[in-house]
């Protein structure tokens, strides 16, 4: 997606070989249209797969999620992150270990937005190491409900999560792909 | 904004005479079309008034945000909350105490997304008792930056959130206004 792309170009910032700096419209302060795009460009690549539902993760996956829920006329459930959690009948959990933050959260969707019945796009923000896109998948599994597929926003395609998510089998739409932050320059993929 | 109403009377559960459940569509499960009803409601409500920024707080804040920010075309920035938070030179931050978890976080937002040259509309899911307002109010003064007012989608009006921001002298729209939640009923104030 162009326009994404030169977004990263121009406020994207490389931090390290590993770590791309986006707080400039995506993370923290957003760019409401070019939220939009993305939401269009999602309800595109996944039209006509019978989605009923969008799950995603806050915080940052809120923003995409919701422009692509209002583009395909479906719910977005974003999962609840916590510190610490009692565990309760109601709710499927799933543990996240964050490598930005050297932390295990455990998060949670309430049983009752997601059933059996469910064919779930899945959207978050980034994938990288994929543990949050993983976590998300054993919540839908959980739930008994099928996955239409994983949208993502920016993929570090030099770390592990693409792959492992395609070699499960799953279907994954990044809408920019990163091959190498390397020399502190984004090189894309194609 | 009757839309909205009709959604609290059909989807919300009253949990007691303090709480309102509304994790159907709003913060847990979203409905993208009602958000974006929502954001129309708000942009309507604060035209006019040259606002250069939303500022919201993570993470049910981000959804109506969005929206209004896609309508009034301009940037949306969330303050991250942290459990704990190394100070560090390039951040505003706030605390906040949660009447819900009785807990204590720091929010934040980065100082170079807001300036002084800003006229901020906040917004948020909930006013009760505006914890949370009065934080953002402080990272936005802290900023230099001015504040055209306050769009809330609930406003729990027998809680003392909306009384302080009337006193203070700032313009709050809230799009649905609950009295009371006594009897296990919502009873609206108009």
């Amino acid at each position: 997606m162009e326009a994404l792309k030169q977004k990263i170009r121009e406020e994207g910032t490389v931090l390290s070989e590993q770590v791309l700096k986006v707080d400039a419209f995506l993370n923290h302060q957003i760019d409401p249209a070019l939220m939009q795009q993305i939401g269009h460009e999602f309800a595109r690549r996944f039209a006509g797969l019978g989605i009923s539902k969008i799950v995603t993760i806050e915080a940052s996956g809120i923003a995409p999620a919701i422009m692509a829920g209002l583009e395909l006329g479906v719910p977005v459930i974003f999962a609840r992150k916590y510190q610490s959690l009692t565990l309760k009948d109601d709710l499927y959990t799933a543990k996240v270990f964050s490598f930005t933050k050297q932390t295990e959260s455990t998060i949670a969707i309430s049983a009752k937005h997601l059933t059996s019945a469910d064919h779930v796009l899945l959207i978050d923000d980034f994938l990288a190491n994929g543990h949050a896109a993983q976590a998300l998948i054993d919540l839908i599994r959980q739930a008994g409900a099928s996955i239409a597929g994983v949208g993502v926003v920016i993929e570090k395609s030099f770390q592990a999560g693409r792959a492992e998510l395609d070699a499960q089998g799953y279907r994954v739409e990044s809408l920019a792909r990163i091959h190498s932050l390397e020399g502190g320059q984004v090189s894309f993929l194609d």
